[in-house]
């Protein structure tokens, strides 16, 4: 049931706006959710964007704003004026009025900001900018419903009224005291079979699950989930009340997380799509493929150091690449497992126990592929002594791939550093150099050459 | 802000347990959010945690219910009565009953329905048990407010009271006709703000999103994040409004469908967590690096076919290791994108074009890996010939590589297949073989070995 675009309608919007048909054009969009014209919008060029978006109320045009592609709304931003930019602003909840003028030049940032002509919102705004995207304060938004403790239920249903206006979506009503300060919240129903000359403080909730303005975003996230959220104030470092923030913008923040991990355990350093440019999609895969490109060359130099036996043991040297596969294999197994727990705050237990129960993991499964590595190799080489030496190799080197796999990660955790940056190309091209020379080492030990 | 236990807690809690102390073990635990109880009954063993359990209120513990780990949970409802079961279940909303009685066992599920005390909740409960987890009726609760079309402001406001009673939280009022047909919604502002007389029909909002009882998850929770809505209403094949959707339960959704994709690019068949068994984790991570290896005997099986060429040019098979592990980046890279692509529904044009944009880009990462290959081989071995064969092979090999991480994602998906089984070991292993076959044709050629 979801919308989709049809070419057909595509063309014609195209043909209404080449007649410069401005009412055709409103016509045949009027009845369409703002993020389905949105899509619309991605799909177009840039003079016919522009023309959509100048003939649509700002009331809808500002929503579509939020929703389309990041270049498009660049360009669509650059040929509006200052005073336009304001216009849709104005019509835009707080928090997503910030993100848009955050993207715009320092000047153009202050030319917009002078043209809003709510104060308030504009104070805002101003405030919202301050923060660290990544942030409480980033997430948030300043429309709320907030009462004073001091007052009774009248002035209360009657002050709501008001605020109630500029929110869209009522959660929660916050108690606050006369500084401010976050005191609780208050149940609509509690508030609607009370009397109305019940003073707030004995009808209010003082329980109320609260975040920090410098708290992350991914906290937050963790919180509003753990708790069934949809929606938690923010305080300040005085416990004032500051912001609230709703779960449409925790879920972005859960799959920005999420698709930022999988980049990174693809060997993506920046947040790519398939359709940006060759020279965006270079940037973000070039320096992990440069990565492995070294790692390739030091297992090489490492094969070097070995290259005597290879008139004796070619077959050796013909397994290096599946030794290299199975520690890459079994490093980045590890290692997702270790990043999705920390990510997950479910990793109970010390580093020791994790690695103990790691090396049990890879001595089992070690041993299953070690005893089919056998069968196959001494079935095809018919050289018991070698299949036993690769095989046994190939045992200890899945155990070393699990333990880097496993401790990596949660070195980096322990350091500050994002563990998830140690699932991709990072511990492949690690294990494949320990991989490798523990093969060989071993190897020679047993095969004594 | 987000609660953490401490270990002093879970040992005053082991400590009352011990002295039979139920009383205490209930003060300790009473101010706390049944997810953070949740979370210490996961850490204590099953005794203690089906003690505590037994100790508080229905009313929290199916709460805590549905937050503890599965394995928590199945120990605790073996250790219940179907009576003690069903007690639990009343508390809950039909979809979280629905998900709970699920993994019982097929009599053990009878055994519980018929312990339901409210006929309806348990009609409800077994209605929801026919749907598909992972379709919209899988995901919807029964409870929401419904008014009829026909009725005035006056009987809906009556009858919203009593229905509200038995919903959490009212996210919107949808209206039905005679037949249970969904027609709209209702703002509650506009109700509270018409007259008493007026009939629903003439302030009803006609225009509303909603999911049909068979669709997908995924699409749902498309759905309500390209809308930005809290709660959907489910219609079934008759257009009869049989439920609702709520954004919480869109978010575990969203974290799962996530948590799928990136386990299966790290080699992970199952959904596993750090803290499973070894057996469990086994049975996750043996099938990929069975894959693995099968693929590492096929690679070691062409590099044999080249033997020939081992006392000449020993230096090609030092990088086999190299090539390989190129191969394989470039194709997670490649197929990472196209995944993400098509779960975020945004790509967009023919296979055609999207394979013709990887060759270029293939092309440039390729051409820069392959000058830089060149110039450290040259280097090294001082050989200009071999240097020039095996970065001319690398770049062709790169070509390759993203050629297939792009195509086979594509393909599966065009097949109704998973495209995300082809992100981690399946195209590490099918590049590496191709990778190889190439590598040493081109070198072959090239050398003329």
């Amino acid at each position: 049931m979801a919308f989709q675009y049809s070419q057909e309608l595509l063309n014609q919007v195209s043909l209404l706006i080449q007649q410069n048909d401005e009412q055709g054009v409103v016509d045949l969009l009027k009845d369409l959710h703002y993020a389905d014209i949105a899509e619309i919008l991605d799909e177009l060029n840039t003079y016919e964007a522009t023309y959509i978006f100048n003939s649509l109320d700002t009331e809808i045009t500002s929503e579509i704003l939020l929703e389309i592609d990041e270049d498009v709304r660049e360009k669509i931003l650059q040929s509006l004026s200052a005073k336009e930019i304001a216009d849709e602003l104005t019509e835009l909840d707080s928090d997503d009025a910030a993100d848009i003028i955050a993207e715009l030049s320092e000047q153009r940032k202050q030319e917009v900001i002078s043209e809003l002509d709510d104060d308030e919102h504009a104070k805002d705004i101003v405030e919202l900018l301050r923060y660290d995207e990544d942030s409480a304060g980033g997430l948030m938004a300043k429309e709320l419903v907030k009462v004073n403790i001091n007052w009774n239920v009248l002035t209360c249903v009657k002050e709501m009224r008001a605020q109630a206006e500029e929110v869209t979506r009522v959660h929660s009503i916050y108690v606050v005291d006369d500084n401010d300060k976050l005191k609780g919240r208050l149940s609509l129903k509690d508030l609607l079979t009370t009397s109305t000359k019940t003073p707030i403080k004995d009808v209010y909730i003082p329980k109320v699950d609260f975040v920090r303005v410098d708290d992350s975003a991914e906290e937050v996230a963790r919180v509003m989930q753990k708790y069934d959220l949809e929606a938690i104030p923010v305080v300040d470092e005085l416990d004032r009340l500051v912001g609230r923030i709703t779960i449409d913008d925790i879920v972005d923040v859960i799959k920005e997380e999420a698709e930022k991990d999988y980049q990174l355990a693809a060997g993506l350093t920046e947040d790519v799509e398939a359709d940006d440019t060759i020279f965006e999609l270079t940037r973000a895969r070039l320096p992990w493929l440069f990565l492995g490109l070294l790692g390739g060359v030091g297992t090489a130099r490492i094969m070097g150091l070995f290259e005597g036996a290879i008139a004796e043991h070619a077959i050796l040297f013909m397994f290096t690449p599946l030794i290299a596969a199975m520690a890459g294999n079994v490093g980045v197994q590890s290692s997702a497992i270790i990043v999705q727990g920390l990510a997950n705050d479910n990793l109970k237990g010390s580093i020791g126990k994790r690695l103990m129960k790691e090396i049990s993991l890879a001595m089992l499964n070690g041993l299953i592929l070690a005893i089919i590595l056998f069968s196959m190799t001494w079935f095809w080489q018919n050289d018991f002594t070698t299949a036993i030496a690769i095989s046994t190799s190939l045992f200890f080197v899945i155990i070393m791939a699990g333990l880097i796999g496993t401790f990596v990660p949660l070195f980096l955790n322990k350091q500050g550093i994002d563990p998830a940056i140690a699932t991709g190309p990072f511990i492949t091209t690690c294990n494949d150099i320990f991989g490798i020379l523990i093969y060989f080492w071993i190897a020679k030990l047993m095969l004594g050459f």
